[in-house]
């Protein structure tokens, strides 16, 4: 008999869905070494006045925890259209925007409203694997789509797809992670005019990419196109879980019906309304990432690797002909970086200049190993 | 035109999913009136020692919100468990317990790995409005099965019904929202031996009530099993929502395979524990509630009104020819209590003696109208 509380019923004891049965948890595995970069994370911690403002925040709301948080979220939504609307020139207002614990949960919403049983979600692979795993929690059917040999998208090849498989929601991510590229609005257009259903451009690395946001076709498209953004990547606030998108109202008024109510608790719209007050010194690192980037870039076909090109902070690059025994040589000198799964690749977030230089001292001792 | 972003679009042009056409967004109108009696909080604000503490914790959380959260969230459930163990003296460990945002995403993840389509969810109504409203979320068929006229739970005919049915999950809400009664850990075994499937017994109200908590019952129905319980009610935190459940660890192994990843965030796993770490203080006011409960139930008897019998922090009360029409009069005298569509009944969340004093004050009002 076990001693833990319970613990003689196992996961086969249990009336668990058939779908889910021999499935791992998702997840990057959190090791604790010195230099990570697996997880995309922007590498700069919060400058003292942001944690100073959001800790301030916190206090004020805290002193009202014991009643529920604005379920709508206004204020927030607020904030975060101005922050869009100055990044993009778009007039966005907070009937436009809606915001979730994570992109995850944005994501998950969005397939609760237009995916789900019977319906068919596609998405142009590689690309960022959660997709297809929130397309198999809501029960959506999903319809993995090629891009090309570079992992660039071919964007007349993806419209013909759509308009031939015709799918209730279409993923597109740009930058596309975990392979970097970006896809301009106007090479989007021919996506949007063949879908029957959404179109949700996954622009979680949007502020890293010299492309514009494809929010400037919300206008043009209320029906259909739907943009999603993260505070974890360029705003350092991956620990703070905030996700949100931009789109017409009726798409706010769709994601009401499905939305968990008071899904987003007092202190993170506190917290997060506090860290947009200093969005201009937290994405003042993006620059910082974008340079050093284009020198990992750089360095790494120097050494003989063959990086994809990036616009986002990450870096996939190969080839490798055990990429998993790769990451292992990586880990072995004490970096952390990430194994997605595709064939011979491996994908690098941008750090520090320390922490890059300590990725690129690995990649001398990994690339030396390949060629013995 | 219209002068919003996108704003020609409207509901109906969206390629929403049919069974959520027409449909209404949950949640308890949030307005602002004097006295708030309407959606089951705790009245009594956090001390400031709980304040202070909370603001210390997001202080040092917040310095690595560049980083994401432990997605595992092993030291918060540590606390929970802590804190099951000594209020129900069962040995409950990290391991049986589990966390989310508000009990809402805990049942959520229940109903996304034990329900879904083509499985069965059965709840006993009237009882909490949520449960149905999240089958339907994950495409769960829901089923309703009665009480008995005065609302509580018979047993032995509960037992029946799910013996027949074979619903694949059973929800049991004790204390009973909207109704107040609990069930005893011995009537619920033989709902427990009659169910093919799990049985979430849904705790929100538990420390108000004087029932022992089916956690009980856990070492004997490891693969069926799982008690729900939030924050939100007793310790006062409904702003930081937080959820949790207790379970076997074969429960988790499976909740972790449809939680989304890094689903807790990092604050809210700091406020969490801070505010676990005040239990004593904020718990404090659970007899308080109690008793004022206690008043104002005897005080509607007094005035002729037919409450029911409440283990909870909150009154279901009647009769009224006109439920809806009653509310109103106790929001036009500055009270908001909660009309749940239970006819001639309307529930009154118990608050501070005040807001109490100005609910029976009101209640007297509304008692002389209707006895014109």
């Amino acid at each position: 008999m076990s001693d833990v509380l319970g613990g003689d019923a196992t996961l086969a004891d249990l009336p668990l869905r058939d779908d889910l049965r021999g499935r791992s948890p998702y997840g990057a595995p959190q090791l604790d070494v010195p230099v990570r970069l697996n997880t995309n994370e922007n590498p700069y911690p919060p400058p003292p006045e942001l944690v100073a403002d959001v800790t301030e925040a916190v206090r004020e709301a805290a002193a009202s925890l014991h009643r529920y948080p604005d379920r709508d979220a206004v204020a927030l939504r607020e904030d975060l259209a101005a922050y869009l609307a100055e990044a993009t020139g778009v007039p966005v207002t907070a009937a436009n925007v809606w915001a979730a614990n994570g992109s995850n949960e944005v994501l998950q919403q969005i397939l609760q409203a237009f995916g789900g049983p019977d319906r068919v979600a596609l998405g142009f692979e590689p690309s960022y694997s959660m997709h297809p795993i929130l397309a198999a929690g809501t029960r959506t059917e999903w319809l993995p789509a090629p891009r090309r040999a570079d992992f660039s998208l071919d964007s007349a090849e993806a419209a013909r797809i759509v308009a031939e498989r015709r799918p209730d929601v279409v993923f597109v991510t740009s930058p596309n992670n975990p392979t970097g590229q970006s896809i301009s609005p106007e090479d989007l257009r021919p996506v949007l005019d063949a879908a029957p259903g959404v179109v949700v451009v996954d622009e979680a690395y949007a502020e890293f990419s010299a492309q514009p946001s494809a929010i400037a076709l919300v206008e043009q498209y209320p029906a259909k196109l739907i943009v999603s953004r993260t505070m974890s990547k360029a705003f350092a606030f991956a620990g703070g879980r905030l996700g949100y998108l931009a789109a017409s109202p009726a798409v706010i008024d769709a994601l009401l019906l499905v939305r968990l109510p008071y899904h987003l608790s007092a202190v993170t719209q506190a917290a997060a309304r506090a860290s947009l007050r200093h969005a201009d010194a937290t994405l003042s690192s993006v620059h910082k990432l974008a340079r050093e980037r284009d020198r990992v870039v750089e360095s790494l076909r120097e050494m003989g690797f063959q990086p994809v090109p990036s616009d986002a902070n990450f870096v996939l690059f190969g080839r490798f002909a055990d990429a998993h025994r790769a990451w292992q040589r990586y880990l072995d000198a004490d970096v952390l970086i990430r194994d997605v799964g595709i064939p011979g690749h491996l994908r690098v977030t941008i750090g520090t200049p320390e922490e890059n230089d300590s990725f690129l001292a690995a990649c001398k001792i990994v690339s030396e190993e390949l060629d013995q």
